[in-house]
C-alpha cells in the first residue's frame, strides 16, 4: 500500500477539547492523548531544541507501566479512592528541519519536562502526509520521469499520477530514506471526475526518490511480460479500457430494483459514551475504546459485569506482502501501522454512507509538523446491530419456543492506503464474546500486461482487465492481547487440542472416545493452530477455577487457521515481518512490546524486535502473558476484484471458557413481535408483489396488530 | 440428538392448495411434490396393496433423471417452447399394519401407477412423530422402567419425561428396530411452565424399547463417576438445583437495558416470490426454494442473470457423535437428516420471534400415516438484510468517497431435533455470492454426574452444573454440491493451492515470489483441505474460460478446515459416517446419489453406500462431478452453553472466481444517507445519554435534514 494522503479527510485547524467532552485534570492513566498534552510535549521539545525547527512526525501517548496502572483499576473496580496516577508521558517523533537524523524525545506531560532525547541510529520515521505529497510533486517534475512519460506518448488531454510507496527493503543496503514511486495515467474523458479510476491505466516504469535531498535518484521499468524484466527501451503507451467504480460512471447505471432498507430504534440506542469520549458502558461491557495514530483503536481495560477480561487488545501490526518477484516489484510490501499508521490515515466516516443505523461518532487527533493537534473527524464509528438468532429453543411437549436474538456493539474504523481500503472492527455481543473483524476492499495493486504476453502463465497474479495485471498478495495482521482474566495480576496461555482415545477394551470399547487436553505455555514461544486437533488457544487464569468445571477461567480464541508468511526466510519479507511464521507467539509482559514487528518500520531491515525475537527468549511467562495472534488471507487475484473489490470478510472471536457459571446471555430479554415489529412482506406472506413505493410502507398496515408473539407466550 | 416430537408446531389438518398460489399443471420437473401429486401416490400405493393397511412414513419427490431436466432448464433459459416435462415420480416409505417390514414403492404420479414395490431388507424406516410418543408412552408405563422409578424415590410433586431416541449403532448386531430412551425429571416448581427445563435433571437409567412390539427389552443404567459402568445399585435421587431458560424464570429477571432495534423497508422488499410459491428472484438471482421433508431446503437451478450456476445444492446429511466412550452413552450418534428429517422436524416461524425486519413464509408439507398431507406451516422465512460495507475507496487526492453496502437474502429453516436446534440458512448477495450457514443452539445432550465424583479428570466432557455432565460432542455436516457453471452439460472440480516459489537467481531472486497451482480431480476421490497451502476447491466448466484470466470459469468453495470424525476407523460412528473423514468428496453424478451417508440411517451399520463409497471408486469423472462439502466443529462443553445454548455460528462462502469479467456488485447502487436514512445516537455526537423512551425517536428531528450522503457526493 501507499502511503496515504488524506487530506480531505482531514483539518488542520487546532483541535479544541469538545466542550461537551470536558477531560478529567488529571486525565485517566489509560485515556487517549489529548491535545492540551499534546501541546505540552510539542512545546518542551521545542524548548529543548530552540536553536532548530523540529519537524513533528508523531507524537504518541507512552503507557504508563503497567504496574502502575493496576492499582489504580483495582480502586476503580473496588469503588476505593483512587491512589495519585502515574505521570502522563509522551514519545515525541520528529527531524530537524533540513537534516536526516531522525529523533525521538520523552517527554512528561504531567510535570512538563524532557525526560530524554536521542537520535535513532539508523531508523526512518513513518510517512507523512506533507513528505508524500512533496515526493509527488518533485517526481513530475523530475527530467528522469519527464523522459520516460515522453517515451511513451501518452495520449494528449490526460494526467499522470505519482503514487509514492515507501521504498521496502531487501538484501541491498539502503541508509538513506527512499521512497518508491508509481505511475498511473488519469484518462481522458474521466479524468475530471472525482472518482476517476487511475488505477486502470498503470504506466511500465517507477522512480526512486531519496527522500532527504527531494531527489529522482533511478528509474526503474517494470516487467510487462513473461520476463523477469522489462526489455523494451522504447515501449509505448498502449491506451487500455477505462474501468471505473463510481456509480455515475457505470455502465448501464446502477440497480434500480434495491429497495431501501432502514435500521431505527425508536427508543434509543443502548450504550452510553461517558464524557471523557471514550469510556463507553454496553450491556454490561464497560470499556475504553481510544484512538491512536499508529495502532487506530485500542481497546483499554475490557470489564463485563465489574469483572476485568482484558488490560488491552489492538491491531499491533499488519504486512502485505506481494508475490511477484520481478523487480522493482519484489519490494511492494507494506507494513500499514508502522510505515503509515490506522489512524493517520482513518477516513472521516460518514453518516448513512459508512454508516448503517443510529451511529456516534469519535474523533481522532493527530499533530501537524509544528506540534499543533489536528484533529480526524468521525474516525470511528458506534452502533448496535442485530446479529440474528441468539438462542431457541422449542419444548416440543408443550410447543412452547423460547428465543433470544444476539445483539452487537460495532467499532468500525476505516482506513484508506493509496488504493486500498481496510475497515477494522471491534465487537461486543450479548453474550459477553467479543469479535474482531477485518473487511479488506478499496482498488488492487496493479502493473501494465502487453497485450502480446500471454501473462495467464505467471502463477503469481492475474489479468484482471486488458492490460492489467494483479499480482496475489496476502494480507497478514497480527493482534496483540493482553489478558486480564477476572484478574490483572495473574494470566497464563493454554492451547487445547481434541484428540481420539485409543481403542480400548477397557476405556474405550467401541472406539468414539475423545478427549480434549489444554496444555500451559511456561515459556515464551510460538506455534500453530492446527485442524486436525481443533486446536484452540486460552487465556487464562490460572488461580480461579470454575466451580463446575474445576478448570481454570478465561476466553479462547476462535479463529480458523490460516496460511502464514510464503515470502523464504532469508527474504526481507519474512525478517521483518515477524509475526508473520507463526498463528501464535506468547510473550512475556513488558510495557515496551506493543508491536508485532517492532517500532519502526519504514525500510526495516529486522533485527530491532517483534514477536518472534520476543518470544523467541524463551523466558519463563511468570503469570504475565501476552498473546500475539495471527490471522491472514492469501488474495488469488480475481477479474471479480475489479476495479474496486467486494469486501473480503474475516471474523474472529474470543468466548469465554468456564469463566462464567451458566450462560451469560440468559437474562437477554425474549425476541418477541411486540418489542421487533416486523411485518410481512406480502399480504398474506405469498407471492404477491410488494406494493410499489408509492404506496408507503408496505405491509404495515395490513400486518400490524395481526401477529404477537406467540412463540414466546408473550 | 433425540427424534423430534413437533406436535405442537405441526397442524395435522389435510392440506389444500394455496388458492393464492395455483401451481402449473404439469408441475415443473423440479417443483416441490405438491399435494395432490402425494394424495396420488399413497392413493396408488394402497389400492395395491388393498389387503393390507399401509401405514406410510414419507412421501417423497424423486427428481426426474437429470439428463431429462436439462433440456428443459436449457429451453426455459433460452425462452423457447418447452419440451414435454418428464414424469413425476414419487417415493413411498411405508409399513403395513402390525408387520416389521420397511417397505418402499415407486410411483408415478403423471399417470398414477406403480412402477415397483420391494421389501427394505434390513433397512429401517426414519423416526415419525406417532411411534415417538407412543415409544415414550409405553416406556413409562414399563414395569422395568417403574421399578428403577421406585429405586431412585423421586421428590413427590415432580414429573418423569422420557425422551426417546434412535437405538444408534454399534458392534453387536441389532436386526430388530430399536429405540434407546433416556429419563429426565420436571422438577416441582416449575414443572407446569411450558418452558420448565427437565433436562437440568437426568435420571441415572435408560430403557431399550423393540419398536415392533413396542415394548421395553432392557434397562441400561449410566455411569454417574469416573467408572465406565454404573456400580450403584440402589442409587436414588439426589436433587440437584432448577435451570432455567425461560425469561418468566430466569433470577432477576431479564436485562431492561437493550433497547428496541427495527429493520424496516418503506418501500416493500427487493425479492419476489412467483406463483408457485418457490420460485425466487432477487438481485439477479433466480432460483428454486424447494422444501423438503428430509434435506429441508433444497436450492434447484440457480441462476445468476440468466446464467446457471448450481443445479442443485443442499445439506446431504449431518450426525453428531459424542465422544463419551462409557456405555450405553456410546452409542448416541445421531443422523439428523437420514434419521427425522430436518423438514419433519421444521419450527413454525412467528414473525417478530424468529426473524426480524420484513418476512416472507413458506410452508413445508410432510405426510400422515394414511397418506394424507399434512401443512408444516412457516417453515421457511425469507427476508433480506444489510450486511455492512460492501466496499469502499477513498480517492485522496479529491477526498471523493464511494462506498456501497452489501446486501443479503436469507432463507432460515430451524430444526428442533429433542433438546438440540439447528438454523439452518442460505444466503444470497449483491456480489454473486452464496453463502451457507448453521446455528447451533438449544439444549445439550447431558447425563448425570455423582456430586461426590470428580468428574473433572474425565477428558470426554464437562461438568456444566451441579451434577450434570455434558459430553463433548462433534456436529459434521455435508452438503451435497451439484455446479452447473454456466453450462448444465459440463463441469469439474479443481483444487489450489499457494505455495512459494524457491528461493532462485533467475527466477525468484529475493525469495518473495509465490504461485497458485490449479489441479484438476479426474477420478472419483476424496482429500482435505490444507492452510499451509491456502487451499481451496473449485467447481469449473472446463469448457469455458475468462477472457483475462485464461482460466477455466468457477465458482470457489470459502471455508476452513475443520476437524474431521474423531471416532475410531473400526467404530459404527466412522463407518455410517461416511461423510466424516475428509473435507471434501468428488464423485461422478449420478441421480439417486444424494445423501452423503446413504439412504436410511435408523440403526444403519454401513455398506449401503455414501459418499466415501462412492468416491472410492475411482471412476473418471467425464465432465459432471458432484462436490460433497463436510464441515463441522468439536464442540467441548462450557457451563457458558448451559442451560441454553448461545448459538454456535458457522458460515461458508460459494464465490465467483473468474465466472464474471468484473465485480458483479459493480452497479449496486451507492450507499447514501438519502437513501438509508441514518441517524444521530447522540444531539451532538457526543457523550449524552440518550433520551428517554418516553421522548420517542432520539435523534430523528435533531439530525433530520442536518446530514446528507455528501461522502458520494449525492
Amino acid at each position: 500500500m501507499p502511503v496515504a494522503v488524506p487530506i480531505a479527510s482531514h483539518t488542520t485547524v487546532p483541535l479544541k477539547p469538545k466542550s461537551s467532552a470536558p477531560r478529567s485534570n488529571p486525565p485517566h492513566p489509560l485515556s487517549t492523548l489529548q491535545p492540551d498534552e499534546l501541546r505540552v510535549a510539542a512545546r518542551v521539545v521545542k524548548e529543548y531544541n530552540s536553536t532548530k525547527e523540529c519537524l513533528f512526525r508523531r507524537i504518541l501517548l507512552i503507557e504508563p507501566p503497567k504496574k502502575e496502572v493496576v492499582p489504580y483499576l483495582e480502586a476503580e473496580l473496588a469503588g476505593k479512592a483512587l491512589p495519585k496516577p502515574p505521570i502522563r508521558r509522551a514519545q515525541a517523533l520528529f527531524y530537524f528541519a533540513g537534516e536526516t537524523e531522525f529523533m525521538e524525545a520523552t517527554v512528561d506531560m504531567t510535570n512538563a519536562r524532557l525526560l530524554g532525547q536521542r537520535h535513532l541510529e539508523g531508523e526512518h520515521g513513518p510517512g507523512d502526509d506533507e513528505e508524500v505529497l512533496k515526493i509527488a510533486e518533485i517526481s513530475l517534475e523530475s527530467p528522469m520521469v519527464k523522459k520516460e512519460l515522453e517515451r511513451l506518448q501518452l495520449p494528449e488531454g490526460s494526467e499522470v499520477i505519482a503514487e509514492p510507496w515507501p521504498y521496502g527493503s531487501d538484501e541491498t543496503e539502503t541508509p538513506t530514506r527512499l521512497s518508491q514511486v508509481w505511475f498511473f495515467l488519469n484518462y481522458k474523458e474521466n479524468k475530471d471526475h472525482p472518482s476517476a479510476n487511475f488505477y486502470a491505466h498503470p504506466l511500465d516504469f517507477s522512480c526512486v526518490v531519496e527522500i532527504s535531498k527531494m531527489e529522482v535518484i533511478r528509474i526503474d521499468r517494470l516487467p510487462t511480460d513473461t520476463n523477469m524484466t522489462s526489455e523494451s527501451p522504447d515501449a509505448r503507451y498502449v491506451p487500455n479500457k477505462d474501468c471505473e467504480y463510481a456509480p455515475d460512471l457505470i455502465e448501464g447505471g446502477v440497480r434500480k430494483d434495491l429497495k431501501p432498507l432502514h435500521i431505527v430504534q425508536p427508543e434509543g440506542v443502548s450504550f452510553t459514551i461517558a464524557d471523557d469520549g471514550e469510556t463507553i458502558n454496553w450491556q454490561k461491557w464497560s470499556f475504553k475504546c481510544c484512538f491512536d495514530v499508529r495502532e487506530g483503536m485500542i481497546l483499554r481495560n475490557v470489564c463485563y459485569d465489574g469483572r476485568p477480561v482484558f488490560y488491552r487488545m489492538a491491531l499491533s501490526e499488519m504486512t502485505v506482502p506481494y508475490g511477484d518477484p520481478r523487480a522493482p516489484l519484489h519490494r511492494k510490501s507494506a507494513f500499514d501501522l508502522g510505515e503509515c499508521g490506522a489512524g493517520q490515515t482513518a477516513n472521516n466516516l460518514q453518516l448513512g454512507c459508512d454508516c448503517l443505523g443510529v451511529i456516534a461518532y469519535l474523533d481522532g487527533m493527530s499533530c501537524s509538523h509544528d506540534g499543533e493537534p489536528v484533529k480526524i473527524p468521525n474516525a470511528i464509528c458506534i452502533h448496535e446491530q442485530d446479529a440474528g438468532l441468539g438462542s431457541k429453543h422449542t419444548n416440543i411437549r408443550t410447543g412452547r419456543a423460547d428465543v433470544t436474538r444476539t445483539r452487537e456493539l460495532v467499532f468500525q474504523l476505516i482506513v484508506t492506503v493509496g488504493n486500498y481500503e481496510y475497515a477494522l472492527y471491534w465487537i461486543f455481543d450479548t453474550a459477553a464474546a467479543i469479535h474482531y473483524e477485518i473487511r479488506a476492499t478499496g482498488i488492487m495493486s496493479v502493473t501494465p500486461a502487453d497485450a502480446s504476453a500471454d501473462v495467464s502463465t505467471l502463477g503469481y497474479g492475474n489479468l484482471v482487465a486488458k492490460g492489467v495485471f494483479a499480482p496475489h498478495h496476502q494480507h497478514i495482521f497480527n493482534l496483540r492481547i493482553d489478558p486480564a482474566m477476572d484478574d490483572y495480576r495473574s494470566n497464563a496461555v493454554t492451547y487445547e487440542d481434541t484428540t481420539a482415545m485409543p481403542r480400548d477394551p477397557q476405556t474405550n470399547p467401541h472406539g468414539v472416545g475423545f478427549v480434549a487436553k489444554s496444555t500451559q505455555v511456561q515459556q515464551e514461544s510460538a506455534f500453530n493452530l492446527d485442524w486436525t486437533t481443533n486446536r484452540f488457544v486460552k487465556m487464562v487464569n490460572p488461580n480461579k477455577r470454575n466451580r463446575f468445571t474445576n478448570k481454570p477461567i478465561g476466553y479462547k480464541v476462535v479463529a480458523p487457521p490460516t496460511q502464514l508468511g510464503l515470502a523464504d526466510p532469508t527474504s526481507m519479507h519474512y525478517i521483518r515481518g515477524e509475526f508473520t511464521d507463526h498463528h501464535i507467539h506468547v510473550t512475556k509482559y513488558a510495557d515496551d512490546e506493543l508491536w508485532g514487528s517492532g517500532e519502526h518500520l519504514w525500510q526495516s531491515r529486522g533485527g530491532k524486535g517483534g514477536c518472534r525475537t520476543w518470544a523467541s527468549r524463551g523466558r519463563e511467562l511468570e503469570g504475565d502473558s501476552v498473546l500475539w495472534f495471527t490471522l491472514g488471507f492469501t488474495h488469488i487475484t480475481r477479474p471479480e476484484d475489479w476495479p474496486v473489490m467486494p469486501s473480503e470478510v474475516f471474523r474472529m472471536h474470543f468466548k469465554p471458557v468456564g469463566f462464567f457459571d451458566q450462560n451469560p446471555a440468559l437474562d437477554v430479554p425474549p425476541s418477541i413481535q411486540s418489542i421487533n415489529k416486523s411485518q410481512y412482506a406480502f399480504p398474506n406472506g405469498n407471492s404477491s408483489p410488494p406494493a410499489p413505493a408509492t404506496n408507503g410502507v408496505n405491509g404495515h398496515a395490513k400486518t400490524n396488530g395481526s401477529t404477537n408473539g406467540s412463540c414466546c407466550g408473550k
